[in-house]
């Protein structure tokens, strides 16, 4: 588990500050599987996850939404056939928190449980 | 309850019929919440529901999960913070089978359960 995946997220208020480009290139180092891409000018980071079958990546969609209830902090979870795409921004802020690869970080350690 | 809803997806192969532009037309008015749209070309089926809360939208997508897996008929579920985008096609034709209307209306059912 990486140290990132150990750690809360903190409550995020509007005018909490996105994570500077520095913080970005730091973090990605982090989570070597998501990619930081901007969808309607709001930077985002989504992983693709991908299973044998519907029931398998269903568990796994399952897992994603338990973990964002538990830390109130909710993707966007895209579940279809043998897959699922998750995406974590930070609606107050219309961008990245550093909360969001955190969760990231928190989102791949699922896949092993 | 729909005359549709209560029907049962037929095996659908890679030979199978699209519906034809009147056949559209017609199973459109069956189910008027629904926008058909094509994405890369592919025409789909998509109803974005809305909930309370996350608990509540996560609740709705598992229940459309489970009547996916029920059918062996899958769509993308895109599930978000009080909101669940549902979307059917039948990928096997590339487009929408008469089985995508039926889902469809199953789909609503769902929603009074």
């Amino acid at each position: 588990m990486t140290q990132l995946a150990q750690q809360q997220c903190e409550a995020c208020r509007a005018d909490a500050p996105k994570v500077s480009d520095a913080e970005l290139a730091e973090l990605m180092t982090q989570i070597p599987d998501w990619t930081p891409q901007a969808r309607d000018g709001v930077l985002q980071l989504e992983r693709e996850f991908t299973f044998k079958n519907f029931k398998q990546a269903w568990a796994f969609a399952d897992k994603v939404a338990e973990l964002a209830e538990s830390e109130f902090h909710h993707p966007a979870i895209l579940l279809e056939w043998g897959k699922v795409t998750v995406t974590w921004w930070t609606h107050a802020i219309n961008g990245l928190h550093r909360n969001d690869f955190i969760m990231a970080a928190r989102t791949d350690t699922l896949l092993a449980n």
